[in-house]
């Protein structure tokens, strides 16, 4: 195949984002980490610096209007970028909504979505300062631009993770993937099991107090945000910070729900809490001898539940370790957008 | 028709955003600007405060990937946004590039689309931070979010004109909007009249440094980007200001190039100049008493040449009146997506 014929397809989201991201910084003056985070950090300002992110829904893709109430939609938007500031440890201040819509589409539908999307900002005590909206002539599309603010020495990177550091994370791994299946596939299963699972899916609960609560201790090493699956996210963070890491696959944080799931339908868990994606917890390195005081902060599951998943090593790559010993080197596969 | 039947195409942009902007604020500390102005202003951080604005392109509805070359296309898309932040007169620093893409497009294509948003971005010296790389199931959207700064008194809205306040233009008007006419219609025209005014859509350039000039000077007291046309963009003056505006479509800029086209082709230019839209010129409004001294920062024509086009008066409506006295009440008739 030659570099003229190559479809995005080809070389996937990752490989794109490869491709472009040399040559994007014109004056180093403000800008404190571009791209390849949750977020981007600019500043400081008075000892604060800003966190941006963004994240664009695209119908049919992340969505499907048919399977997702419009509210939910809306919150789901805002929820998922209030998670990326979470992962750097800041705090969500204001989101700027983009839409790309049908002109065929109806006012109450999007009535709704706004609906859902100032609901979540009240939730999570954000404005809504601005965005824009456009005719679409091919399927609703949504762009959440997030901004945050974190004191400057707090912020939580990826590529803070060092060899001996322990990796929790802050709740159960699956739970959303698992609802997609059901929706996907239409698979019936007992309520309130399908209703649960779908709602992991559908309205994500990102961890804004556990993220800066972890930030602004001081005892971590590194977080990012689960968005694309425990593998892809955990590969994320161990290729920033030039490290490996060992997983223990007893240890992974898996729901009643998706225990019941699997045995009803005889479905692998491990497959959804390693790829599944779209989980929002955070995954948190903390270096050992910081452990005991960092469970501490989450003594009795406040503000979150902490599980311990396993360790980072010197040599290079993800390897699931059994109870029994054996080894298994992992491939991170988790989403692409271009490949899956 | 009833609400629940109600289409955006039947209430419009605007009338859309109307219905939505209220309840968009859940604190107001941090928050000096939020929707209704070309970017939304936070902080104030250290005397200075961040600007924010995010436009989204979308494929057959801004522009159509036959008709507009790549890199243009990506130049664009960066140069609209800056011209967001010139408007409030500030200094853009980042962008961030949400794209969603379809998967059966060519990665050489892609390319030069970045490559036209990183030569924008070195022209005006913005820094890409981030973004969001998504598939797309039905054509290609492109949206930027841009961050500016600018010394916290010396940002100009929209809302600061008062009766008795000059409107000046800092350019010429009607050729981008000439220049999609002929691209549209495949109207045929010779060169170079045709590449100037072409390039005038494909290529937009808007007035950072005037942009700048005009809010440091403090002798302006409202200013706006001519994205919507003219009379749609006095008009957003005129609403957020509470005020009226009289144009002389005498002194209304019109450049040799539209001159010509109009002759050649029997078209008139004064609909193009007035609603065609895509100008990203500055309309700026400046109390009387400081006309002088703001003309004079404009000498020779550095950076823009200046146009005196009409005046503020207390009586609401845009009113055109000719050389011969006689008087026309306009309707604000700009770009709307749903209803164009």
């Amino acid at each position: 195949m030659t570099g003229k014929n190559l479809k995005i397809e080809d070389i996937g989201e990752f490989g794109f984002i490869r491709s472009i991201k040399d040559n994007c910084l014109f004056s180093h003056n403000g800008t404190i980490k571009g791209i390849g985070d949750d977020c981007a950090v600019i500043g400081p300002y008075d000892g604060r610096v800003i966190l941006i992110s963004t994240d664009l829904l695209a119908e049919d893709v992340h969505f499907i209007l048919d399977k997702i109430s419009p509210e939910d939609l809306g919150q789901k938007a805002v929820a998922v970028n209030i998670s990326d500031i979470a992962a750097m440890g800041g705090t969500a201040l204001h989101v700027f909504i983009s839409l790309a819509i049908p002109g065929n589409m109806a006012v109450n539908i999007l009535h709704s979505i706004y609906e859902g999307i100032k609901k979540a900002c009240r939730l999570y005590r954000v404005n809504i300062l601005g965005g824009d909206t456009s005719a679409s002539p091919n399927g609703f599309i949504i762009n959440v631009a997030v901004i945050g603010e974190a004191p400057q020495n707090e912020v939580l990177y990826r590529s803070g993770a060092r060899p001996g550091d322990v990796i929790f994370v802050t709740g159960y791994l699956g739970d959303a993937a698992a609802g997609l299946k059901l929706i996907k596939e239409e698979i019936n299963v007992p309520e309130p099991l399908a209703s649960i699972l779908k709602k992991a899916q559908n309205l994500p609960a990102p961890c804004p107090e556990a993220g800066r609560k972890i930030a602004g201790s001081m005892l971590a090493s590194a977080m990012i945000d689960l968005s694309d699956g425990l593998l892809s996210d955990l590969g994320h963070i161990c290729e920033a910070s030039g490290v490996g890491a060992n997983l223990y696959p007893a240890d992974l944080p898996i729901s009643d729900e998706l225990r019941s799931l699997s045995r009803i339908k005889d479905i692998d868990p491990f497959g959804l809490v390693l790829s599944g994606g779209e989980d929002y917890k955070l995954l948190v390195t903390v270096p050992d001898k910081n452990v005991e005081s960092f469970q501490k902060l989450f003594k009795g599951g406040n503000p979150c539940y902490l599980y311990r998943v396993g360790r980072v090593v010197e040599e290079k790559g993800i390897k699931m370790i059994s109870a029994d010993g054996s080894e298994k080197m992992m491939k991170a596969a988790g989403f692409d957008h271009f490949r899956n």
